[in-house]
């Protein structure tokens, strides 16, 4: 699939009127930098100018391209892939108007000129493609910066918002592809290709149901066993099953039987849409961790937090060594608490942080770490960010810098550091449940 | 305890040098736009100057005034309050050093001094407080603006992030009290307080442990018959609450015990922090709301999403009437569901938001609706936002905009409009399950 996710050359089919959808995502594939070849074609001809460059738009495509990526009246587009067949690989079908709206016989002509052409189809009523470090933004959806993660989305809406918070979240993405109806390309070949693909390290997958259960598991056991696959399932509750049945057409069947299947997988499923990002957050900076936890903050209560999150999610607090405990007693301030969680009480700066950060990091009874900041007195926050980015430490360490403007320098530092920030305790807690079960 | 958070006149005892406690509290007050009589206490006097304000420091405190704020060392604090016992009502004691390090003796003289002249300790070991409709921000925590939540804080550390990230969440704040070793006045006072203060709508509270059982329930109790008291209990797990021990010294005792406990008394208890805010936003908005929602969107995925959790935590999807669905599809196009979850597609506009909100409020099985937005294509958000506040409905409207960048112009009118916003489907189910359990 590397012609859609890594094409050398683009046609787009559609209207090239300012706002429309072939526009739009023209516009993107331009301005996201894309230095293969681009082809609009319209049978009206004409030109069109997106950002100070001038496209002339083909009244039909005559020359082979990797990728077609159709907007164009559902009823003209079976005909349209007979027609350019020969000349491409593959075809983004944006269009709607199949079988999501009752023409299951329209969709069907549209599979079927693809076989007699043996080319693939990603849609029907999909919302495009990106394969960001082919730098191909194919969608009208925001642009994204270079990163890890694979969004796999079976809504397009839903990919859309999703790879906007991505961004809010500064989550780099590797690819995204909202499939639409699936006519012919589906969830579980897009977790093979990812899961082959070098620019992915992590793929992120909103499902509502599954074409075919067997499929998917071998699709999942795969792409799992070769990295990170995280997963948000819709239509778990009765309503809510009913409500993706109209959706997207699929059976969103039994939820207990999914959940089952995950785990089997060795897939992580993630409850909320929240626990998607922070769960993509934990991937991109860690492939796995142990489940002993050591906790170290400079506020009781947090650490209280984040003990009772870890703790209920089945990790462990760590029981430190007796050399840690020792280690840690003879620098630190009489008050501060050397049992984990380890508090070094509000004044702690630069130098109490690092310390304490690479005393815990060597001890054998412990496998990762969960870091806690509020706004520290005396230092400004990036002192603990700096501290934290400095600390020799070769085991996972998630972060929690909290009190939103008060740590919003230490939380940037942190980034630019490659170390991404989980706001509560018990966020950052999550992370690192869903790391030990890798 | 007027005196306290509406005080008419504050003596500052402690130590004037920039950076410095009282320095800072000081500086809070004035820059806060306190305009009662400022009394600065050091034995060294001289004069200090805030924002361009010069301030006479008196080596002694010589006039009556309704609160002192103490931050001098521990040992002489006693001493202060025996001196100063006949002038003031009450006094706030921020320095450490007391029960909390051992020094169980030291407390105790402490509070027989106070008692001794009929006067309330707020403290000691604790981050102060703050009256915000009084203007009065006595406490070197950041300044908040007013509203009607009032948070009660047994860590310091706690509130002082919680205050910070209730500014980012734009949440408006009453009251702020952080009681420390809690060696007078404790959170079974404070909620009695707040539960007859005219500018408290909610009450939030943080706890590790409480004194007195019996006394926090009956206060409890008291409060929560008259407002929303929402709830975040640290110290639930079992090492969570052998931190806490360690940490404020109080019992945690059985996590099943408090949230019966909870529960019986009408309180709303939150699972983690991030809950604590969403909850006191839905209370800012609603005093409480049915158990029977309705679902509009414009993408079936977010639908789907809300319609699983609010099913999971026991509200109802409401069953629309024949006349609603009617209605609906006498103006929606086709493609639109008008089956609840109700999905207006993408090209929803503002008058297909406005018209079915209104459609839908009318509806005599539906209590609440939870209004979703993605990026809608063709109109800014701020139509759709604009729709929202437009729209005539006498039912609680809780609101899910999503997609971060895409949708903050939406968003931010919202807020102008007194509409607060749930970032992700599931948060705002969640501030719908809280509404309900009033």
């Amino acid at each position: 699939m590397d012609f859609f996710f890594y094409p050398k050359s683009v046609a787009i089919f559609g209207s090239f009127k300012e706002g429309a959808i072939a526009y739009e995502i023209l516009r993107n594939i331009v301005e996201g930098g894309f230095d293969g070849r681009i082809v609009p074609v319209n049978p009206k001809g004409g030109t069109v100018e997106i950002a100070g460059k001038a496209f002339e738009i083909r009244p039909k495509l005559e020359e082979p391209v990797d990728a077609a990526i159709i907007a164009i009246p559902a009823k003209f587009v079976p005909s349209l892939i007979d027609e350019i067949g020969e000349l491409i690989k593959g075809a983004v079908v944006i269009s709607a108007g199949f079988s999501e709206v009752g023409n299951v016989e329209l969709e069907r002509e549209l599979v079927e000129k693809a076989r007699k052409h043996g080319i693939r189809i990603i849609g029907p009523n999909c919302a495009g493609i990106f394969g960001v470090h082919g730098k191909f933004f194919g969608s009208f959806e925001v642009r994204v910066k270079p990163g890890g993660l694979a969004l796999i989305s079976q809504s397009g809406a839903f990919g859309g918002a999703a790879l906007a918070m991505g961004n809010d979240e500064r989550i780099g993405f590797s690819a995204f592809v909202s499939y639409g109806n699936a006519a012919d390309l589906n969830e579980s070949d897009f977790l093979r290709y990812f899961a082959d693909d070098k620019n992915t390290k992590a793929i992120a997958l909103y499902i509502e149901g599954v074409r075919d259960g067997r499929r998917f598991m071998e699709a999942l056991r795969y792409a799992a066993g070769k990295k990170p696959v995280i997963i948000l399932k819709a239509g778990k509750s009765k309503s809510g099953a009913r409500a993706a049945a109209s959706h997207t057409g699929s059976l969103a069947g039994s939820y207990e039987i999914y959940r089952a299947a995950f785990k089997q997988a060795g897939a992580i499923e993630v409850e909320e849409m929240e626990g998607l990002f922070d769960a993509a957050k934990a991937f991109e900076m860690y492939e796995k961790a142990g489940r002993r936890v050591a906790v170290i903050t400079n506020s009781g209560g947090p650490g209280v937090l984040a003990t009772d999150k870890l703790e209920s999610l089945g990790l462990e607090i760590a029981q430190l060594s007796d050399e840690t405990v020792e280690e840690l007693r003879s620098f630190l301030p009489p008050q501060c608490s050397v049992k984990n969680p380890i508090d070094l009480i509000a004044d702690a700066d630069y130098e109490r942080y690092k310390k304490t950060i690479e005393i815990v990091c060597r001890d054998g009874n412990v496998d990762a770490l969960l870091v806690i900041c509020v706004p520290p007195i005396f230092v400004p926050s990036e002192e603990i960010a700096k501290a934290v980015i400095d600390a020799e430490c070769d085991k996972p360490v998630i972060v929690n810098f909290m009190a939103g403007e008060l740590v919003r320098d230490g939380v940037k530092l942190l980034e630019e550091g490659g170390i991404k920030n989980f706001p509560t305790p018990e966020r950052a807690a999550k992370a690192l449940a869903w790391l030990s079960r890798r």
